[in-house]
């Protein structure tokens, strides 16, 4: 059987910026947007941590989805990120990204209780079956409080129309575990940073990540290079990045970026509360570790 | 300076019943409410992670405050839930409890991104500065995501109206420390069942527990032997209850208080999805606990 | 079944001191063991890791057990550390201290690679069917780097001379498994020092520690508090001594307790490397801690 | 400065084997030693974590550095483990290694008390100023109990001598670390068996393992697709070898090496008490997996 899996390489996550007084700014979103589209990244993922996803409401989510599908305007595929603490809000944002064009989407079992795995499946089950488009089922217990197991991952890949998934625990030996047990075809996506060489070297079929907001270059040279089999180029390229991609991860991806894009001159408008800016110290560093980036690509 | 502290003993958490189709049941939750303020019980605290606060929308929380201050009518304090992810609506929600008659407001810093001390702090610190009621501040990493410092702790009491710490962790060192720091004067509160003894021993002004909606005589007997200077007859209150208290934590609180419930006779009508019920095994191993507790205290 | 349960109350632990040339010293040791009897502990634990048994050869620890046994003299019984890597070694110190007339030992499942349940219990077996004394098996993953479970405490306490369990994971939960699983019979004796409280408000029998080294009184006041079921005094008096607790746990005991004895005026001679002596800083912070002991206890 | 870095590849470490009464079997452990050399690793390594070092007297210690040096001969270099808890011991043993002839030393920081860094540091500084051949620094918290950060180990790396690292936390970022920190030159070696890949990918100069003992071809094909740059293939070896080296690590590699060479009809000897045998269940997943590498290889 041939899954459906729309993305490979580099699936770029826009921030969601704000305007002073906290309202979603969608004008500006929209410009985010094209730098990504326009630099090169594979696809386009709103909608996730970067994006701030669980800090919006409900209309504020369906605007950024259309927004992106507007502005991306099928040049790459969208990847929309539908993730909700319930299942009957989980349904209704997928059934929309779904309506409005999305390619996919994305989803994590958000957890305030420690979800069981048979909730777990359930709830994948009842959103799977409202919608045609395929899922990417998403693992990260330092944001959603709960750990997908290999073992559950295997099985919430038995869902028809599940068919990516996407490893962010930083524990390459998850994704060996992937491969070795689920067999070649399947997909499994990098979200975490610092390990994207090492998950590439595993087989990865794509790094979900928010640096193409600032480095595009270096992420798609990597990927090019692995693409190439050329690990030794892929290890200078990635060694050349890795400052950064640990400083965005150890920072917060939203207020890294943010500041990233102010120091390289481009608007990205403001945090919503209780998030704040970097400090000025932490935004020096950032200056630092960008020109040094910059430097050793030249 | 007198710190306005108005919760001390037992500070009972209900559940919040969902009807078949999961929508909130407030007729139901006001009787679950009255069975726990004639138990016996010296306060109640709507909205907390029992009442599964997360999983409703505005217009439901606002609901089962009003529902609880209705139902309590005066007869003991009430302690209202108001975190959010955003402080925008922490704000709004610690606002609606003050004036719906609200005696306090509880606050966990919910993160989904980690958040910084400075973050935090100025998250209790907005909220504090429109509000008059005192804020109980909460600390339970294992469920909004950050483990908050005994420094920052220490700092957020400096915050007028922040009386109150709710300490979650498990780990009873951090009690220890909270009464050598910050003195004798600190009304700091145990939020881990399964501590309960050990809390009283370091010297806990109060209990939060979702316990009393299925062994009230126990939760309170316990506390008056504490009281009473006379540990021997606290451990022994306590070593009986021992089992029912761990077994509510690993199963989720709202799973496992309304399967007790059931047990004994007493509607709790639905859960929200995703979550479960227990399973019929999980049942019949709470119905076993349920009769030893009852035995011992014959 | 009577058991036989040899210990309860303070249970003492001398440090091994050493000659400047890092031979041990064995006059001055028995001196450090007189201070511990005359200053009223109830049982001496030579060979512990506060006696840094792992760094002394064979004919060293038999030497240091033969001259605490000498020195005690039967005014209270001795506890003699045999624990060692392999099975063989362990069943010849255990032999040894038996001879020599110890009136229990104490094992701790030594472990370089981790032990499975099966090879813990078989190596008790096997020393315990060399000696008659009682054994006290001891827990605590810190040092020994392998976590003895409460299912596998309960399968050693099978073995007939298996009497007593020290348990120094710092998680008062276990303890409560043990008096909750095991009964009221069985002894067990905690060895987190920040715990005192905790332990003793679960029932523990005694508590093994260094601290008489340098406060005997608070030590002992607490103990009787507790023994007096008057837990208002035991916090009071475990408050007073928690931050010179903390600090020897958390700056190692040999290097803590040397400093401290030299700040008291009492040589306490040499480590062995690679352990050092305090920094100047540290032991500065000692001493503060060590003035405000007795500042709260006049 | 060129550092003396006498290996690469595959560093292969052989079990020390044991007669019917558990005394070390030194005819056969040259025969085990001959295995490695012949099926082509290229470098041996004795008295590691696999070897059991620290379950043997001095006297054993010193007639398996002989035996091993005897029956190299010349063909390889011979790295020899020389760890112990004392100083006084480390230097002994190292000096009797470098008189015996061995190219190297490794030192792992042994540790019962947590080490601070100060301590460590003297520790490899006074081993290296009493021999001339360089160190190989061994980082695994998992057996000696302390975690030696970058910062250290690039401390470590200003003593002349100490000029090899040996990485085993199983995180591959200390290796992104190591060589992002440190610069291309340092030479570190991996010495976590399922990170093999991601190591190398990483850059690492070595792989230290005892995987030779059953599986000498795939170990050394792996390391010749890495040194050609072709990653596809390295992955696809990777991936037939993969079961294995997490079962020998998850089993204990003298239990697991001992128990396959037996499947593979080669007599390896007796383990020394408490270490015992695989169960029968254990053995029997062993063959599957040896009989799948083979299976795939062919």
């Amino acid at each position: 059987m041939q899954k459906n899996i729309p993305f490979k390489g580099i699936i770029a996550y826009p921030i969601t910026p704000f305007t002073e007084n906290e309202t979603v700014d969608i004008p500006l979103f929209k410009q985010l947007v094209e730098r990504l589209v326009s630099s090169g990244s594979h696809g386009i993922a709103p909608l996730g941590s970067t994006g701030v996803l669980p800090y919006l409401s409900d209309e504020e989510k369906e605007a950024v989805t259309v927004a992106t599908l507007q502005q991306v305007a099928g040049r790459v595929p969208v990847l929309a990120g539908v993730s909700n603490l319930t299942t009957e809000r989980t349904i209704y944002h997928a059934k929309f990204a779904e309506q409005a064009g999305a390619d996919a989407v994305m989803i994590i079992p958000m957890s305030y209780w420690k979800l069981t795995d048979e909730e777990i499946f359930r709830h994948y089950e009842a959103v799977a079956g409202k919608i045609s488009i395929p899922i990417m089922a998403y693992n990260n217990p330092a944001t959603s409080g709960v750990d997908m197991s290999p073992a559950l991952l295997k099985r919430l890949l038995q869902i028809p129309n599940v068919t990516m998934i996407k490893e962010s625990t930083g524990d390459v030996q998850r994704m060996h575990y992937l491969r070795k047990e689920l067999g070649d075809e399947v997909a499994f996506y990098n979200g975490s940073n610092p390990l994207a060489l090492a998950a590439f070297a595993a087989g990865a079929t794509g790094w979900c990540t928010a640096a193409p907001n600032l480095i595009p270059e270096l992420n798609l040279d990597l990927y090019q290079a692995v693409a190439g089999n050329n690990y030794e180029a892929a290890r200078d390229i990635f060694y050349r990045q890795l400052r950064l991609l640990q400083f965005i991860v150890s920072k917060g991806l939203p207020r890294a970026i943010k500041a990233g894009l102010k120091l390289k001159g481009i608007d990205a408008g403001y945090l919503r509360s209780p998030l704040q800016p970097l400090t000025a110290e932490e935004t020096g560093q950032l200056q630092n570790i960008l020109r040094d980036c910059v430097a050793e690509t030249v």
